[in-house]
């Protein structure tokens, strides 16, 4: 990371830093600010769990918007299933910013991480806060810093940069992400940040996040359990006039290749994982339908422990997507997985068994690839394999 | 298991073996046999997989029936995705125990569990089903092999027998059940069969089924893998005329007592389970309501490796009851851990952590109890944890 820093496209206009404020019982870094020189477009995407965390309320009634100033992100702590304080806590951690940086609150998205439940100790909040806004720099090391206080269980930081010229202009994309899903010890949830110095509409940055979030972090999965927390954010401070038709689709471009990119590294660092499976359905009547195959072989633990024993069980893939709640004739369904064809129109054929196991075996990416015979809607879909090290974590960690 | 055989109330009117036939590479008993010395009256449920098991296909299309002279069982083959071949196969296995029990193939129910995908060694079913049959006894020992021959990776058989009096008339109910979901290595599914000598139409058998079904076998989940060949079938050869009335509704209450017992025991021998986790789901506005709540929390790896490792880490169970799909306001929900009050009306309760910990290492039996306040429906569910023993079951059985 530290060597990646160097090449790292850096929005103009923003500062960042990531510091140790004690939320986290490791002691680890744990709060971060991103932060706008100037008024900025925003727009957001979050969980539609019932149970959403404190921070999710408080963002969710200010984007799309035009004035927002800064993000902070705390790690340690979800902030969720809280209760009335949790929301004063959300709102509380807002205004120690906006005071700091000289805006409104109703100018400051927060997000959290952590173990749900828990009230957020406000006095470290607030002294890492202060820290956290006098350290931040537009330097790179501020946003790896960044990077790293919001994880949680991931192995390593998740950061993508993109620069592209829209409009004779050059237009800079940078992108934070951390662990999916619910896949930590008492931790929680999938954050993504993006920051970028092009200038949009919000109602068009809200466009714009929806579609690339809908074909990347919609589309991965750990092991299914849905956060309280998970919340993408994308921040557009340029001047001049905002960005409208092919600039603006190329700027959308480059949004939705960096939200695939970060949304794949996190099944990739989920815990525990040996395989990064990709699952293309095709062939599908709708998009929701091949979304909806797609989930239900991506979460079926049993698909996840064959592909980490390297078994090519097959009959768990298509049972899996017979219970998806999309209506299909088996006759209408075919199978490959790495590459190797194994059911077609519903019917089982001959392969060679020990030479599809040693596909599995010597690649870290896997390929399941379903197709019906139901019209033109495909989706990809990523998620990872399920392994003893994956319960270890998860079950003996308060032992 | 040979000392409740003697305890076992045996039906009068049936006779029952199992074999072993060489379907299973282990080389154990699985071909079973049940059979009626008259017609019976026989309904059904089965899986809503789309890619259901051939044997599912042959039974669906002739229950509810009154004609109904015996099941064939094999363990060790699925009989799913298996094309036509399947379908002729499962046809054949009908045939064949028509021939010998001197009556129609349309008569005759076949179910099988098992590896998916392969089609059934028809010479080996065909061996068996002769000894299986020249075997039959109405002595328990038929019933006890019966029982075991249907195993997969079951530890235990799983049994149960009511003797109740309707209508001044002695009326007897014996149940058989194999392993839930699709729980083993290469093998699959959720069998059930009830069988009684109690006199009963088959529409009202179809109904009481069903309703009994609903309660027990539709409110158990082991990992949440929809099975292709999940089947319930019960068979009753009592003469003289039907129970009705009150008599009727007596009999129902003994099969739903029977449907829950057996239900009960398939998540208690889950795959490397140590803990039976009941879910119980109160004050939800419709049933569907309480058991889409009940069924998210049950499928949870979080909640399951929670469970496992004696870790009261609550936020999971209430952010899974949040993506179940139920609309609520958080405000409306409250949860109790084995009776410990974790959470009420949406923000935590103070709690003594060691407390609950050692609550939770001291029973197998854990309680969830998730209080909703938007109306008067209810349900009870049952699963069990996730454990690393269910991973090495399901991964490294190849390796």
């Amino acid at each position: 990371m530290s060597d990646a820093s160097s090449n790292l496209h850096l929005p103009k206009g923003f500062r960042a830093s990531g510091v140790r404020a004690g939320i986290k019982p490791s002691g680890g870094m744990d709060l971060a600010v991103l932060v706008a020189g100037r008024d900025c477009s925003a727009a957001g995407t979050f969980t539609t769990n019932r149970v959403a965390a404190a921070p999710v309320h408080w963002d969710r009634a200010l984007v799309p918007s035009g004035s927002i100033r800064g993000v902070v992100i705390n790690a340690g702590n979800a902030n969720a299933a809280t209760g009335q304080q949790g929301l004063d806590n959300a709102r509380r951690t807002a205004e120690m910013a906006a005071r700091a940086l000289g805006c409104r609150a109703d100018q400051v998205l927060v997000a959290s991480t952590g173990v749900i439940g828990h009230q957020l100790p406000m006095d470290r909040v607030e002294a890492g806060l202060a820290d956290a806004l006098a350290r931040a720099t537009d330097q790179p090391s501020g946003f790896v810093d960044a990077s790293r206080s919001i994880m949680t269980t991931d192995t390593r930081p998740k950061v993508v940069s993109k620069r592209l010229e829209v409009d004779g202009r050059e237009v800079t994309l940078l992108g934070l992400a951390k662990g999916a899903a619910m896949i930590g010890p008492k931790m929680a949830t999938m954050l993504g940040f993006f920051l970028t110095d092009a200038a949009v509409q919000p109602d068009d940055l809200q466009r714009i996040l929806a579609g690339a979030v809908e074909d990347s972090f919609n589309c991965i999965s750990v092991e299914g359990h849905m956060s309280t927390n998970d919340t993408v954010l994308i921040l557009a401070g340029g001047e001049g006039d905002p960005l409208t038709g092919p600039a603006l689709e190329r700027f959308a471009s480059a949004v939705r290749e960096a939200c695939v990119e970060l949304a794949r590294m996190i099944p990739d660092d989920g815990e525990g994982a040996t395989h990064l499976i990709t699952i293309h359905v095709e062939g599908a009547k709708t998009r929701d339908d091949a979304r909806a195959i797609a989930k239900a072989v991506a979460d079926s633990p049993l698909v996840k422990t064959a592909i980490h024993g390297a078994d090519p069980n097959w009959g768990r893939i298509v049972s899996a997507a017979g219970y998806a709640g999309v209506p299909f004739e088996e006759r209408e369904l075919s199978l490959t997985l790495n590459g190797i064809e194994l059911y077609r129109d519903g019917a089982p054929l001959p392969f060679d068994d020990p030479a599809a196991s040693a596909s599995l075996k010597a690649n870290r990416d896997t390929e399941i690839r379903l197709t019906l015979t139901q019209g033109d809607a495909s989706i990809r879909f990523w998620t990872c394999d399920l392994t003893a090290e994956y319960i270890r974590l998860n079950a003996d960690y308060t032992t």
